[in-house]
C-alpha cells in the first residue's frame, strides 16, 4: 500500500487523534475502535498493519506486538468529514479484543443487562503472561 | 426495546462522550461514526431510535430530524472497556450521510489519492433545503 501524497485525516478535532474502526475485510463484523495520530496513521500507511495510539500509555501502539494478533489492512477509508478513518482488515489469530473475542463487541445491552454473545477464541492469560 | 436497570457505556474519558459506530444490521456496512452523551444513551434506549450528541452544535442530535432518515435501532453492544457502542440499526431512507451517500465511508484512501467508491442515494441540497 504505497501512498505517495496520501491523503491526511483531519486531526486538528481532538486532540490530534482521530478514532479508527477495525472492521473484518471478509465477515464485515466490527472489530474494534481504536485512535491514531499523525505517526501512527503514518506508518499504518507505509507498512500495512495497523497501528494506533494508546490514550492510556501514551505512546504508538502497533496492534498485535505483544500477541501476535496483528492487523494486515485491505483498505482505509475516511467518513465524509475526514474525522474517523475505517480500516477494512485481516485479523491473524483470529481475535482483535485482548479479552480473547473476535470483536471487542462481544456484549449485548439486553433488559436483563449486559450478555456476552460471543465465544472466546483464545484465553488472555495465555497470551498475555506476565513476564 | 425497554430496558430497566440498562447497563450505562464508561462516559468519564471523553468530556462526558463516547463514540458510537451506526452499522447496517442487514448488510453489516459501517454506516457513520457520531458522538453520545448520556442523554443521548438514555433517549436511544427509550425511544429505539438513534439519537446523538453534535459536538459541533453542543446539543442532541436525533438522527434523521431533518431529513427524515431516522435509524432504528435493533441491537446495541458495548465493547471491552464499555467506552465505545457498536449500534446494528436499519437505516431509513437507505443513506446514513448527509452528503447522501449510504455510508459516511465513502471515500477511499489509494495512491493516487481519495477515490469516491459509492453513488449518492439523495441530493443533500434536495433534501436539506435551505429555509
Amino acid at each position: 500500500m504505497a501512498t505517495t501524497n496520501a491523503p491526511s485525516p483531519d486531526f486538528s478535532k481532538g486532540d490530534g487523534l482521530v478514532p479508527a474502526i477495525a472492521q473484518d475485510a471478509e465477515t464485515g463484523d466490527v472489530l474494534m475502535l481504536a485512535y491514531m495520530n499523525a505517526e501512527s496513521y503514518a506508518e499504518t500507511l507505509a507498512t500495512g498493519r495497523a497501528v494506533y495510539y494508546s490514550r492510556s500509555r501514551n505512546k504508538l501502539w502497533r496492534k498485535g506486538e505483544e500477541s501476535g494478533n496483528v492487523q494486515e489492512v485491505k483498505a482505509i477509508f475516511f467518513d465524509c468529514d475526514a474525522d474517523t478513518i475505517l480500516l477494512k482488515v485481516r485479523q491473524i489469530g483470529g481475535a482483535a479484543c485482548h479479552e480473547g473475542y473476535a470483536s471487542c463487541f462481544f456484549r449485548q445491552v439486553t433488559p436483563e443487562g449486559l450478555k456476552v454473545i460471543a465465544e472466546r477464541v483464545f484465553d488472555p492469560q495465555e497470551v498475555y503472561k506476565k513476564k
